[in-house]
């Protein structure tokens, strides 16, 4: 010992001590602490920006008034603060909380803008053990919580890594037999139908097919129309991809008796099909779905029935295609690569509050059902599944009033793109996914509403419904 | 054999047939035709973009009235053709050049929108070899020209990878004690006396930091100002990494008393630095430049010329931090990573039409000096280095005038945001860098010009100045 310090200059000794114990540090964290990597992504326009801004806020800020009841941790006590912590991946994109958090609590609060990419914010949750023993052990413990939010492209692209190119070709086709895809792919098709598979693959031939396919894409996923079952997801938000050969290609009929000739535009096609497969699907798989902990699957369910039954369908062929990632079977792809270590699921319904609060339990019934008819739970090995209905910002609130001898209940709140607030009647939420006969067009029109605080908040922390009991299902576990 | 025919479908056999046809094709290219890697890449504003495409087009159509008689190849009437074929790297983007073309060659031409990404094309070159040897082993060669186009940004981030964290701080610090650099840098400089590096690190601390310092470094790369040794380069050009960790740091003043705290801002920066080299910096040294053949760097000489004394000095500094890339000595960090390949770079000044024909000498020794004056050519092992003058698509003529009582050159063209042909006296290049003294205010101001053809050109592709002898330098040794 002596012969350390002998011949040290002071501070350098000093700054070694202080590694020692930074590195002390570290293997207490890795002993004591926990880390949770939870997902969150959604389809379009869920709202998947303002759920992680008002997750993280609520956390940061749940000793100075919380409005977390819903969570344990915080029911019990138990919360001893939360902070941001520097990001373990350096090359993914930061979540841009503060900037989110502006533009939701200015004074004139307005949505904020989100990205189509990838990004992370790692949050330490201080909190006392509920075991008594555990306390003992340690009087605090420290939840590491990765957020890491992505777009649902990426993840409506892993089932394009169990089909081959002409399966994935005839099962796109397919879908664009039936409205509204079958209007939106007409400029498409109508392109491929002078263009030979078979002669010498060119990237002047290539290039316009895929760019009319990209079209076709873009222009389902507008918000009018809304459908989220597009695939490959990069070509839409190709991002450092855009122009590549593997974001160059497009679906093609299944191939008569001239076959697949090598060199030709099919094969060409085809290989680009692999490395898409490759390179973006399994890319995404092995660098980041395999090492997520936890998954919120956001969904824009009003939106869905305000569109109609083929965009309500699509969101059904969406969340049918996700759920597939988790059948774990012995044959599965997935688990073979690289087995998802994912074991709580929640699929969430948001802007709840657009509708008023009789309706939330229809909302969740609605969606279970739509969950579960894709999908039988017991085949999830491992996985819990569940669904809930949630509003990240609550801009409403619930008013009864008598109409004609009955009571109703009204949303009172500032419609998008209104200055003034507004009491408005939503309407109801069928409890069962409407069959064919009972959509009319004009049976659902939920309104939108910009983010002001309805009068009835009276938290610091700005209302929401049920965030703290998906905070509980995705976390509350490792808060104990 | 009767057994592999045996009870085979008619067209699986085809099929398979096909498939040992292309594979041998494939064997016979790898044996008789070769593949050369020629990267192009420029500091501000060189003309690039421009340079790729009319090399590109130039070749595709050097049979219709050839324009490249400084081609070994042409000239001696052995080119047999050039196609643009299927590029083998399917994820980088590739060159747009039928965009660019039409943009260069439009009844009103404009200049192409160059984008801040890597991409590529390939070519196949046909040709008749020039040895009677190999004319009679093949009749025909093909050499296949991959053309990688890639931002002179990402070029001088490879010096970063022989400096530490504190030897890069303290490069960029003494850079930012000189004109232009310290008025620009002042606000940055000034926001971080506020800054304690010692001090925890915290994200709401280093993102304000280096969002200064990326904006000192957009300010020095505006046209105006025009500096090319701005480290690190994906501050400027981030693409899919923006707002990243690895882009969240900036120089940090040499530390005191107080060393290195763990955990400190100083620390974390110094871990993103090193983030920085790694998936970067070494990322492109291992994705490409390690695989590159062939290099021409272009040069907006009349640029920096016009800009004055310290823009010169830059682009100075530029080429010297460029040419260390290729000291391959024993103890080069580089060649111990990943040795380059590359045998031959050339350092083009490009717009060599915006001055007259008589200036282009002076414009090529001047060129030669600044490259020599940074490195001793001799200490290359196995690197050809050449520099030239060059225009990719010569947009005036010279015309030769008496002007009281001498002969002065002009040149002929339509002034950059004019409609009408002017003839302007350029001004002359000095041969010599200039001399402190010798700067003032108004010494140079070359004028840039449209991309109208000039009254004199009459061949059926745009005419170029020395467009032929760099592409000689670069492939001729290949088309032989």
């Amino acid at each position: 010992m002596i012969s350390f310090f002998k011949d040290k200059h002071p501070e350098r000794l000093a700054r070694q001590l202080g590694q020692v114990v930074h590195q002390l540090d570290d293997l207490v964290h890795l002993t004591l602490n926990r880390t949770v990597r939870l997902a969150v992504t959604g389809l379009n326009q869920s709202g998947k920006t303002v759920f992680t801004t008002t997750l993280i806020h609520h956390l940061l800020h749940a000793l100075q008034g919380s409005n977390l009841p819903g969570m344990n941790v915080v029911a019990e006590n138990r919360l001893l603060g939360t902070r941001i912590m520097l990001q373990p991946d350096r090359e993914i994109p930061t979540f841009p909380y503060e900037r989110h958090v502006r533009a939701l609590l200015a004074n004139k609060p307005v949505w904020p803008v989100p990205t189509d990419a990838i990004s992370a914010i790692r949050l330490a949750i201080r909190f006392k053990p509920a075991g008594l023993m555990s306390r003992k052990l340690a009087p605090s413990s420290t939840l590491y919580l990765d957020i890491i939010d992505y777009p649902g492209e990426w993840l409506l692209d892993l089932p394009m890594l169990k089909l081959t190119f002409e399966e994935w070709s005839e099962q796109t086709l397919r879908l664009c037999e039936e409205e509204p895809r079958r209007t939106l792919a007409a400029h498409w098709r109508a392109h491929m139908a002078g263009v030979d598979p078979s002669a010498p693959a060119e990237e002047a031939i290539m290039r316009p097919a895929a760019e009319r396919y990209t079209d076709f894409l873009m222009s389902c996923k507008q918000s009018k129309i809304g459908l989220s079952f597009l695939q490959p997801g990069r070509f839409t938000i190709p991002g450092d991809l855009k122009g590549a050969p593997l974001l160059t290609f497009c679906p093609l009929a299944r191939p008569g008796a001239e076959g697949v000739p090598p060199g030709s535009l099919r094969d060409e096609m085809a290989n680009r099909y692999a490395s898409y497969q490759k390179l973006v699907a399994e890319g995404f798989l092995k660098r980041h779905f395999s090492r997520f902990d936890r998954q919120i699957v956001l969904l824009d369910l009003l939106g869905a029935l305000n569109r109609g039954p083929s965009a309500f369908a699509d969101m059904h062929t969406s969340l049918g295609a996700i759920l597939e990632n988790f059948h774990h079977g012995p044959s599965s792809l997935l688990s073979r690569l690289f087995a998802p270590r994912i074991d709580r699921l929640l699929f969430a319904a948001t802007k709840a509050d657009y509708v008023a609060a009789n309706q939330h339990h229809n909302m969740e019934r609605l969606l279970r059902r739509l969950v579960a008819r894709s999908a039988n739970d017991a085949s999830f090995q491992g996985v819990q599944v569940q669904s809930q209905a949630l509003a990240s910002l609550r801009c409403t609130r619930t008013v009864v009033r008598e109409h004609q001898g009955r009571r109703l209940s009204f949303v009172q709140g500032t419609p998008k793109g209104r200055e003034k607030e507004t009491l408005l009647f939503p309407g109801e939420i069928p409890e069962n996914v409407p069959e064919a006969d009972e959509w009319d067009m004009h049976r659902f029109h939920f309104m939108e509403f910009e983010p002001r605080r309805p009068p009835d908040a009276e938290s610091p922390t700005p209302p929401h419904i049920r965030l703290d009991q998906a905070l509980e299902f995705l976390v509350g576990d490792k808060l104990t």
